[in-house]
């Protein structure tokens, strides 16, 4: 959850949207390179050229600013809402496609990538994002999928899903990186729609 | 390359192994908690309770160290060539079994997930991560498929082990993460032999 104060704004009018974006952008990158321990509010004052008082005036701690960096765009959990509306014989395409929309959205792309990168090696991000992926995201995607097997159909979904975007995206592994959208959903969607509804096992 | 000194070794003899062994587990955990710039062989060294110049003495750098903890086991590198040369028809099969066999080897799985999580913020690893994936790694797996898409199927059937690695054993995201070995096989293993034999698209 964001708990990013509304408070007046401090400084010329128009500025506050701006350099708090800054802020947060060199929040993500710090937390993604340098972790928790290696991130302070002082050094991202520095990056971004402010007084420290400022950074402090949006995040009150450093716990604080990495829960604000690291929360889901709103606009991105409504469009994984809306796939849970989605037909079940179509919700191998429409995943895929999510995806690819999803890396496409500047904004969203920054926080899910930096997530990732964070997860991996700070652990309290680690756990969020675990939360998040079993109790949100995975029901989600699984939405109206009926039976026993429905959250062993959405884990499996995510570790195609997952693994598409560290290739895709965070690692640019070829020819996989460079593939047109539509020959992705061609190759990766029949799979995602086997664990959606086809026979398993 | 692990670039190791052979030189004899100091200390009381036999002590040489153990040594070596607990100076690559810090330094492996270091990298992946710390990354690059919050590694060093001085802390390694204040961790494993040895002096300085005994770490400077079998990792002359800070680079030969990182290039030592992120370089594939023998044993592992032997077990992937060894699937170039199944059937084709049992590759699906052969590949998830070789992912649960490689996490159960505690050496090899230790190197490979501080890989993983290291690459993930550490630009260096990230590169001899990938330089390994599309020379070594993703040919091996494909090694005997014929036709102008072995790499893309190579690649497709690298998204889906990242993704098991990443759902199963790195976020431990349930009920993935308990799975009966002999289940996963019968799950994933198809959608690795659509991209290993399959029609695409």
């Amino acid at each position: 959850m964001s708990v990013e104060k509304q408070r007046a704004p401090r400084g010329p009018r128009g500025d506050r949207g701006e350099t708090l974006a800054r802020i947060r952008r060199a929040a993500r990158a710090s937390f993604a390179a340098h972790g928790w321990e290696g991130t302070s509010l002082r050094a991202i004052a520095r990056e971004v050229g402010v007084d420290p008082a400022l950074v402090h005036y949006y995040f009150s701690s450093k716990e604080e600013l990495l829960d604000a960096v690291t929360t889901p765009p709103e606009e991105w959990l409504e469009s994984i809402r809306a796939i849970g509306s989605t037909p079940l014989r179509e919700r191998g395409e429409v995943i895929v496609r999510n995806v690819i929309w999803t890396w496409r959205q500047p904004e969203i792309r920054e926080v899910l990538e930096s997530t990732i990168l964070t997860a991996s090696h700070e652990p309290r991000t680690r756990e969020k994002l675990r939360a998040f992926l079993t109790t949100s995201l995975l029901p989600a995607v699984a939405d109206r999928v009926v039976g026993d097997e429905r959250m062993l159909r959405a884990s499996l979904i995510g570790s195609q899903v997952v693994g598409l975007i560290m290739l895709r995206y965070v690692w640019r592994i070829e020819p996989i990186a460079s593939l047109p959208d539509d020959e992705l959903v061609a190759l990766v969607g029949p799979t995602i729609q086997r664990y959606v509804s086809g026979r398993l096992g």
